[in-house]
């Protein structure tokens, strides 16, 4: 017979990763950091008593707990997922009805909406204001005109690195008529988090991850914190072993390395503290041709004239970066990558 | 604000495992194997050699030349996925269009039904006969009455341990207007897998996975396999990074572990076979009380008399196995889990 693929999915082209061995990334906005030495050993016989033949705890209950602990909320709030990007994709596909609205922003994560249209929901987008603004009455009038099912976008936000206040949220999250995903991904950069009162509100899903600031994308973990009607769901609507033994069990031990959780943000911050003013000095120089966006989390925004060219520049001295139409982002590196960067930069401009 | 969930998850219950400390478990049709000592030093290795800080392969490739090369396929034709349910979940979102109509079989996998209702798409049911034969005529016949985009089984069939020759799998694929998606989940302990010839169809994909055969349930690791054209929408719509890192390359390495491999599937066909012989021994002495189904797989159907009352019993004893209806299916386990079980069983009967 001759089977077609449908609208939705024959124009998709696979996901196309910057492949090749580049000596300095800065392209996802993952962690620089490696585990310690005590940590890995902690890592590796961990790894060595999982249970292979056995299907994982389907509700990664430790692994919740000791989420919940480091984060201090009730661990009955908190489920598990094969990284952020399954619950997104989970939620969109069962908290919204085929043909129901979702919103999303523009700039933000792109996966959204990636999601959104493989679930064949109407995705309407918010277009924020020139320096990335955004204007709460505005939005909030507009998901009631839309008759908007759920609102989702990332706070602080990727790529822009500017984040609605804690305030802000609430009064968003108060005065919509719909499920508000709040993507917290770089929360951990800022001191704004809404996690602790997710519980409030019987609308709400804050989603965290440990790809970020815990330093573990290898492991794809990402994390829903709502209240037990909605936790009940999005526990009813996964699939039933969706985090791997491997990656409970580590992220469970990584979750309780406090001190270096802690002490490893700091390191983050600071580097792009430096990142920052370093590329603010260049944009001094070169202020005909870029311009560097504030960040409250590891990475960047920069709009660059001729940013392609600049991309490419970059790579061919093995850097790799983040390239979004006349913008590249940049993840916070090490000083000495933060250096080799603004030194080929400069170069380039 | 108000928000209320809808229709479609309302009412959804989280998947509800048996929970509590059973000193033998047969219900979850997993492998009673561990890896050896040598394999567990390579697993614990693997392990510590991760890139925590960094996002996984989005295309698994290591794993899926391992997987390839223990099959004998092309790998440019495989897609491994976090679990098969993420490949199932993922295949009925994207390659059905919401309302457009998929065919399960009954009895067969429960998962299936459950991602085409979150989906959206409408399922329609195949009654097996009285002895879990499938009329292949009458199937082919439904599937174009009803218009069918999608029709999805598992050969050998879960929970009925019976299946499809190749032969009426090639006459199903090539005579419905339909994707065909061939769970081959238990086709490890069969002879009669259709695997290498999933490229020659447009409209199969053959799923496999790590959970049963291979011992490695904790990994969460499933495989597509399709012809190039249909394996590259599979890889545009799943998510990303989908395959944790740790479980890339503790499963690159155990299938190439080809002699433990062999001997290990040697053991848990003899197993069934044992398990098979002692179980019919029974039902000649309990004949108007069970009724033993005979099984390709790694686990057996059993009809019993007040199945809950047996199930119950079995519990008591620190036997855990599936209760269905008015059966029990129950995984091959060790010998000596086997002689507990029956020993067991037929204090109960």
């Amino acid at each position: 017979m001759a089977y077609n693929l449908n609208s939705k999915i024959r124009d998709l082209k696979p996901y196309d990763p910057i492949l090749g061995d580049f000596p300095i990334r800065l392209d996802a906005n993952e962690s620089f950091l490696q585990p310690t030495d005590e940590i890995l050993t902690k890592i590796r016989d961990a790894a060595a008593s999982v249970v292979f033949n056995r299907y994982p705890d389907p509700f990664a209950k430790e692994l919740c707990q000791s989420f919940a602990d480091f984060y201090g909320v009730d661990e009955a709030s908190v489920t598990a997922g094969n990284g952020s990007d399954e619950l997104i994709s989970v939620i969109l596909g069962a908290f919204v009805m085929k043909d129901e609205a979702i919103m999303t922003l523009s700039p933000d994560f792109s996966m959204y909406r990636f999601y959104g249209h493989l679930n064949e929901v109407k995705c309407f987008e918010y277009q924020k204001k020139a320096d990335f603004s955004i204007d709460l009455d505005e939005l909030i009038s507009l998901t009631k005109e839309y008759d908007i099912k759920a609102l989702v976008f990332s706070n602080p936000c990727n790529p822009t690195g500017r984040g609605l206040k804690r305030e802000e949220v609430r009064k968003l999250v108060a005065s919509v008529n719909a499920l508000v995903v709040l993507d917290e991904a770089y929360m951990d950069f800022w001191d704004q988090s809404f996690i602790r009162e997710a519980g409030n509100y019987d609308n709400l899903i804050v989603l965290r991850t440990c790809s970020k600031m815990i330093g573990m994308a290898a492991l794809r973990l990402g994390f829903a914190v709502a209240n037990p009607s909605i936790t009940n769901a999005i526990r009813a609507v996964k699939s039933p072993y969706n985090v791997n033994a491997c990656s409970q069990k580590i992220g469970s031990i990584v979750l309780k390395e406090k001190s270096w959780l802690d002490s490893g943000l700091s390191e983050i911050k600071a580097s792009r503290k430096e990142l920052s003013s370093m590329l603010k000095f260049l944009e001094q120089i070169y202020c005909n041709q870029i311009h560097v966006y504030d960040s409250v989390t590891n990475f960047i925004l920069v709009r660059v004239l001729e940013s392609r060219r600049v991309f490419e520049g970059l790579k061919k001295a093995g850097i790799v970066v983040r390239h979004m139409g006349d913008y590249i982002r940049i993840t916070a590196g090490t000083a000495e990558e933060n250096m080799k960067l603004i030194r080929c930069l400069k170069t380039i401009l």
